[in-house]
């Protein structure tokens, strides 16, 4: 029997995104480490540094996935503004954690800089954190909400420290692919039968071109390994069925 | 005066990307594509290849933004359902364009995998087409809705058919950078303060980690160029008064 199906959703926070300054990676790397953790990435926002919508969206997509998670805007500068709007979206009041705190009076500096470093302790009432291993601030969650990082080493330290307790997550996903130098619109008939024959499997077609020739990469996605591999042995002897010979990569 | 600023929402369709076997490239491509034709990327989204999700996003996005590029599910197997959920989402019909039927034809093959291939000359009826020099199937633009492949090469080619007079594009959007071996934290104050002397131009700050030290990297946006090089001095004296190297790069 199929487990229950954990959802969530990934909000990506940064005008640097959406002007086309950072190529985001983020959302790769939460998706691959979610199919281990047995939870399902079903939706991503990306947003600006805008406190209405960041909020709105915060509150929008809390009510429809089992978990969120932010990336981005936790910095000390003007523009890092997610902690005082996960405040806004929960309602509750933001304070200094006192963990945090302690960890960045640690390290000395002038006043000026302490008092802006300090912004960084800022987390809405009732937080828990998630440790981040490469030693500066953690990140927080409030109920199913983990803001992180933007920063990539620092936002995959705070991923790694999630575990599937923490997450409640079910089977973890996986994948098999094949392919094979036949076009999507050869495949395609022989493809849809095998899907309709296994509704709670995910198979997915993806084209490519290479100088060699085109053809197509077929992907399946589950978290039963036994289907998985019944069906990838059904798409081998379809594209032997067509003259070619399937590739694994 | 600064010209009417025109929005945009990018959604990007695809199981793909959500389940981490691919990294998006497009929403950068296309980022940096509508700074030139001055258009603002507002918001983004990534969906599943679910249709009442296709369908529900895109008439919210429609509606809150001048235009909305879509990328991924245009091709001819199961899994390619964005003109049909397209035409859903408008209430219209969908029909077989008379222009990518005569295009498909020209190139021979077995009864089947025409058939398979005709579904790609499927468009909401009174769409008008986006051109592919790739050498493919065009996208298609309905109303205010702009629908193109998910392959980055033809969604490149798409992308770069379109111009300012069809997106109606005001001022391009530029950007200046400026950057110092100081933490975010020494910046801060003073950052804020001259983000709120220009209210209209975006100032981002981006840490860095390297092997020869920590810094920021400052990006300042707008389209009044004059201004961003009055902003990027402020930017430079103030780095200086820290007694740091301003760099760019």
């Amino acid at each position: 029997m199929a487990s229950k199906v954990v959802t969530a959703c990934m909000i990506i926070i940064g005008n640097e995104i959406l002007s086309g300054r950072t190529q985001d990676v983020n959302l790769n790397y939460l998706a691959k480490a979610l199919n281990e953790l047995g939870v399902r990435l079903m939706e991503s926002r990306i947003v600006p540094d805008v406190e209405s919508v960041i909020v709105n969206t915060v509150n929008e997509c809390r009510a429809n996935f089992d978990h969120v998670f932010t990336t981005g805007g936790i910095g000390p500068t003007h523009d890092d503004i997610t902690a005082v709007c996960i405040a806004k979206a929960f309602d509750t009041e933001i304070v200094l954690h006192p963990e945090i705190v302690k960890m960045i009076e640690s390290r000395e500096a002038p006043p000026e800089v302490m008092a802006s470093r300090m912004l960084m302790a800022r987390v809405p009432e009732g937080s828990r954190l998630i440790e981040n291993k490469t030693g500066g601030p953690p990140g927080f969650q409030i109920e199913n909400v983990f803001v992180m990082a933007g920063v990539p080493a620092v936002m995959q330290a705070m991923v790694d420290s999630l575990d599937k307790e923490r997450l409640e997550g079910g089977d973890p996903v996986r994948s098999r692919s094949i392919g094979a130098y036949l076009g999507e619109s050869q495949v395609a008939n022989a493809l849809a039968d095998i899907q309709n024959q296994h509704a709670d499997v995910d198979i997915g077609s993806y084209p490519f071109f290479r100088q060699d020739g085109y053809g197509t990469n077929m992907v399946i996605r589950g978290t039963d390994e036994k289907e998985l591999d019944e069906i990838k042995e059904k798409i081998r002897l379809m594209i032997l069925s067509f003259g070619a010979d399937p590739f694994e990569e």
